[in-house]
């Protein structure tokens, strides 16, 4: 495998950002952020949501690049934040949350990752990845690392902690995002070995 | 004015078609009821998602169409459920809103609604109409009429009574869509009455 292939991420979030650039790295891909205004669609499918972001994203920076798109799903909530996980975290936080789990003991929720990747040729071509993990909505905040609902999140594979009382690097061992980026790093190497035989 | 005159509303809910059709019936207009699959957008602003529904209408139809995108803003929830509520709605429903709500003496909200006409032809012409009710939520749910959170939504100007309390012709005194919708009314009649000089 080559060193020093580079991939576009298109995102406004600097945390996923940053994540995103230490998993990339491992295999040897170099990730920029390029901050573009996309206008991401409303669905209750997260898939849809991330194709449509990188075929506007393609397009409107005529490069290939990736989008991330990701959601909290709680079981007793009907799926809730779900696909609109970054707007009720802005409004309603953590303790919005925790006050719809009150007194409610089936807990089960899980995180899920969609990274959709689109070449910038005419045919636009599409490609998705995705992660899941699942687990737990914690009885109250715990931790101060991470992002966004990761104070109340534990997932099944590391139940005593939530993913805020992980280093970045523990939490990309379990997470959905770390899942989805690693499908996407694989197929990505191939891609230019390929191109550069 | 001239009787007769039809205006095609893009919506795939019943209740909002019914509520149309009655208000718009009043100065003369017939609503027709068009089902499409519209991709709504991702936005904070109820403005920006009807324009961009009613340009995708316009253009798959290829007819002068009219939608209209509505939402619910509780004020100690900063804005939540806002642009999302339908989405709310179906997940948390009226039970959810009042157990964010527990406890909270300061229960101020308003319902928007925007109608967002657009004309097929090119260029295509966009104009927005817009309603807005305020009121307060209620402690719990009253009422069997109406629909979404109309039985939870008290308007100030008649607050003994939520939304699902009243009867569509009395809900259509007060509220945000019939407000919009008159707004929308005077202007097709007025531009109909130009065309026909």
């Amino acid at each position: 495998m080559k060193k020093g292939k580079i991939a576009f991420f298109v995102t406004g979030n600097a945390d996923k950002y940053q994540e995103a650039r230490i998993i990339l790295s491992e295999p040897g891909i170099s990730a920029a952020m390029l901050h573009l205004e996309i206008s991401e669609i409303q669905a209750d499918d997260i898939d849809r949501i991330a194709e449509a972001s990188a075929l506007e994203g393609a397009k409107k920076s005529k490069m290939p690049i990736f989008v991330e798109d990701a959601g909290l799903f709680i079981e007793a909530l009907n799926g809730f934040p779900g696909p609109y996980s970054s707007y009720v975290y802005r409004t309603l936080g953590n303790q919005g949350i925790l006050k719809l789990l009150k007194d409610v003991a089936k807990r089960n929720a899980y995180f899920f990752s969609v990274v959709a990747f689109c070449d910038s040729g005419k045919p636009y071509s599409l490609r998705c990845f995705n992660g899941k993990v699942n687990g737990r909505i914690a009885l109250k905040e715990r931790g101060r690392q991470g992002f966004g609902f990761d104070p109340i999140f534990e997932p099944s594979t590391k139940p005593t902690l939530t993913f805020a009382q992980m280093t970045p690097r523990e939490k990309n061992k379990y997470s959905h995002r770390a899942k989805a980026l690693r499908k996407f790093a694989a197929w990505y190497i191939q891609k230019h070995a390929k191109l550069n035989l």
